[in-house]
């Protein structure tokens, strides 16, 4: 099914919706009943009784039951005074038609299964036909102020999901509720990966050491990646006199969203809210001969944007955000072996996690070209460089016209998680933009300057959004290359201590990761903390492993064995290096 | 020779200086001359022709000619009216009398060889006898404005070194210009280690990879230490509310020295100027069991003082400090040992490069109990503690008396360099206060809360500082471990391309880092270029080389040896490991 139809189906059902609140609740005033990405709602005032979430299945089967009667829609065009007096009492309703008399639109309504409704279109011709009754559901009762707007009134939001089919509906369901299972932010807490402070404010985490730990190891994967591929490492500071941003086009374009600082000697400061601009100033340090292209800098550094509290979400937007970031300075003729590097790192990286990567190349759209620098030659030569780049890969991109960036086209990936959500991740842009703001070159083989181009390579991205990502992909269960605590040790008794700490010793000495878990409690207690770490492999020591010298080890799929300690090193040692 | 006599030698220098001045330029205003760290100086107004830097020599002759005549100083109290008679014309002394008399001061002049100036006092009692005649020296001129305000007249500033012996200023002349051969800033750019930018502004450096790699390899040897004692890594955000550090008292402090954020919704936030207060965040997300303690937490992160634009010094003052800091959170009994752990690593770090250590205990003032936290029993009994565990290292510390923070003793570390500069490095600090104001403590064996302390325990402290000391301290020949190139490879001709590239990639596999010198220019510059490197170890690669299967390494120090390759790998590999 095309996303258009589906979008209006869903809008469909909030009408659908709407006249069955109005048949149980014949006093509620409707207002506004959009499509959402995973179904519909309806914002809806009732001055008296409220309805529940116990009565969202009465309402669900007053709309099933009225939907046969939705056969075909029909609207018509109506005056000012017509529509006042249809909707005559619905105050929300007489603002929303002022609006369109005073954006000099036509004012419309909707009919169908005999509801009628201010409207501007956008659903399906027959409904009774093309919805399947099994393929919505009423989700939920929210609160919402009336246009979003906290100065407002408070309305009632009833949401609806709804999809091409029971199927994926049930699929959706059962996604949201492994989802909230996996949810990084309860998970990031029950194995103390990260907290935040009210006194350092929202949107602003704080690493624990086992958090740091999984950031460390996946921020040093990315560099073993790209250091084998020439990359080096620079430094630079979180903060940059305003003429920077005004140089690189950023002020202008992310004012609202940078923090400001003003100095106490009155100059204009900014943080940074990505690191190319700082990036270009070391490139432009010294003069290259074309003999020392390309230069390949990466730098694991925040980035600071002043988002909105309400748009916080535990890792998934923050204000200080970490980026693995890297930019390849390099000649025009070096660009295809760089951005296929890059593409490499890209497909092993999120390969490793076992996520499926889906490569996206967004091109020009060639009937804008105004709405480009360069040519449209040196555009399609470019682009269909990356196309072979990728075909040579053995992968085939879809293609999207119109979504390059105004200065050069770019490959986005989207990965797919274990329980089938897509998220965008790495993207791959070509950048001649910034080299020409600041004036950046090589000396090539005549002796002449030669303008060079920029590849913006960040792997992760926002190591927060990767981490919850991540998180969540693996529901807590992280492999054990990964893993922060690898693995727990439980002690039976007392007497058991000095063998225990033994073992944990030797592992150390390998630098395998540990818990000791030796409390004060029951051994169910101690055996369940051990699991409640997550550890690949829990180790549970009495009289009998003591007595012969041997492990019990437990995977986490509940499967025992019972193994000699060095066989068990050797095997979690490979484990490790293999990234398995 | 104490302090004290050291800067009464200087002082009445510059009585003497004036003295000379006055024979040389009759019409010159003396204006202020005080005894500063090296010498002493005198501004000068002179209001016809001025000193050239050529004149310094003969107005030192006539110092030196003046001096045996300086038997005894004398002195008397004024009356305004006379001081203003004796002074009549020279404006800047009258203004520097008009304020002793509105600071209801006693007014006084002091003679000596039968030279009379206004004066407080703290001259030597006999210069000629006291002072020897070659144990100073006229150093420079500079211009400076009457009393450091732009507003003011520029005056000429004569400056003039004194030491207690001829020896002690030809020391001191020599580790001088030693030092001004070193100096960071001109040797930071040879080597390519950082960076300044117009753009991003001043006191913000942006480190190259070479730099950038030794900052990582000095951070990585710290990291090393610490984690075999226990220490974790967390991670913490750069900016934070005001609310934090107005708990922990710093925004009363420090405020003027923070960098201001308002965010777009109005709050108030500042970049960090340290990071104790976030680590007792990451501490205080859950309860601790006196089983889980101490906690160690180290980060590596930037902090932010908004210094003035005149006080940044290269990498000595800068803007944006990365910090090495760490924070032990430990019962009272745990203090010793863990501050000993600190103590061990400081050692062991500093005693790498060859820095001998001087150690100095801060203490408590006893006549000045108010103005510290805790009762003077606890002072004794943490001070006693720290000496003694100074001792058992087998050091005596240098003891101060009332350099102790107003919430704990602490150990200061003093580094002397290779040329005999001490540098104020390593602090150990004891801090009873944050944890009072951020309610932090353990459950202890009794079940009840028992407040905790924090050790605060940089290493390096400032990464920037300390790259300067130790950039200047190694005068850029850095040991072989640190060195950013640790063999050049030089080849001799074009056909030894295939040899050389063969050798570079062996030494590679090994991660020993090299750089090729195969530019198109004529062989001796070729060599010079490699050195200029100052890598540890230069290969010049020919016939002979080729025809042999070996290298010809030059060393440092000119020394040449024909080695194989295999040898050559494995010795520097153990140099390498051991950092020697």
């Amino acid at each position: 099914m095309e996303k258009d139809k589906l979008a209006h189906i869903r809008h469909t059902l909030a009408h659908l919706l709407a006249q069955a609140v109005k048949g149980h609740y014949p006093d509620a005033h409707l207002t506004l009943g959009p499509a959402i990405d995973d179904g519909f709602y309806y914002d809806i005032d009732f001055p008296n009784e409220k309805p529940g979430e116990e009565t969202l299945s009465k309402i669900e089967k007053t709309m099933r039951k009225n939907l046969p009667a939705w056969k075909e829609f029909t609207h018509k065009e109506v005056t000012k005074e017509e529509a006042d007096e249809m909707f005559a009492g619905n105050t929300f309703k007489l603002e929303l038609i002022n609006e369109i008399r005073d954006r000099g639109e036509t004012i419309t309504v909707y009919t169908c299964g005999g509801f009628t409704d201010l409207c501007r279109g956008g659903h399906v011709e027959n409904p009774a036909k093309e919805i399947a009754p099994d393929s919505f559901k009423l989700d939920r009762i929210a609160g919402a102020y009336w246009r979003g707007d906290e100065k407002n009134p408070m309305l009632t939001r009833i949401y609806g999901l709804a999809f091409e089919s029971k199927d994926k509906l049930d699929a959706y369901i059962l996604q949201r509720e492994e989802a909230k299972a996996r949810d990084h932010k309860k998970l990031g807490k029950e194995l103390d990966l990260f907290t935040f402070s009210e006194l350092v404010g929202s949107g602003l985490p704080l690493w624990t050491p086992k958090g740091t730990l999984l950031r460390d190891l996946l921020d040093g994967f990315v560099w073993e990646l790209r250091q084998k591929v020439g990359y080096e490492r620079v430094d630079i500071p979180h903060i940059t006199k305003k003429e920077l941003y005004e140089k690189s086009g950023h002020w202008d374009k992310f004012k609202d969203d940078l923090f400001r600082i003003t100095t106490r000697e009155g100059h204009e400061f900014a943080m940074k809210p990505m690191n190319c601009p700082h990036h270009t100033q070391i490139f432009a340090r010294k003069q290259w001969s074309y003999r020392e292209m390309p230069e390949r800098y990466a730098s694991t550094t925040k980035v600071y944007r002043d988002e909105q509290s309400g748009e916080l979400a535990g890792l998934s937007r923050v204000r200080s955000i970490t980026q693995d970031d890297a930019h390849v300075f390099c000649r025009t003729n070096q660009v295809e072996e760089e951005i296929g590097k890059i593409y490499d790192i890209v497909k092993t990286f999120y390969g490793t996690f076992g996520f499926t990567l889906l490569p996206r190349l967004s091109l020009h759209d060639p009937k804008n070209m105004s709405a480009y620098l360069g040519t449209e030659d040196v555009w399609l030569s470019a682009e269909e460089e990356l196309r072979n780049m990728i075909k040579e890969k053995g992968e085939t991109p879809i293609e999207v016209i119109g979504e390059a960036a105004f200065y050069g086209p770019k490959i986005d990936f989207m990965a797919k998680d274990s329980i089938g959500r897509e998220w965008q991740v790495a993207t791959i842009q070509l950048d001649s933009n910034m080299p020409e703001r600041f004036d950046l070159y090589c000396i090539n083989e005549e002796g002449k300057q030669e303008r060079i181009v920029m590849i913006h390579a960040a792997i992760m991205g926002s190591i927060e959004r990767f981490m919850s990502v991540l998180i969540e992909h693996f529901a807590g269960n992280f492999p054990t290359w990964l893993a922060p605590v690898q693995v727990a040790i439980v002690q039976v008794r007392e007497n058991h201590a000095d063998y225990a700490k033994s073992i944990e010793s030797e592992l150390n000495k390998e630098f395998i990761r540990t818990e000791m878990f030796d409390a004060d409690t029951s051994l169910g207690k101690r055996i369940h903390a051990g699991k409640a770490t997550r550890a690949p492999y829990v180790i549970v020591l009495g009289d009998k492993e003591v007595t012969a010298h041997t492990l019990t080890v437990e995977k986490r799929d509940g499967t025992k064995e019972e193994v000699a300690l060095d066989i068990f090193i050797e095997n979690i040692l490979k484990e490790i290096k293999s990234k398995s």
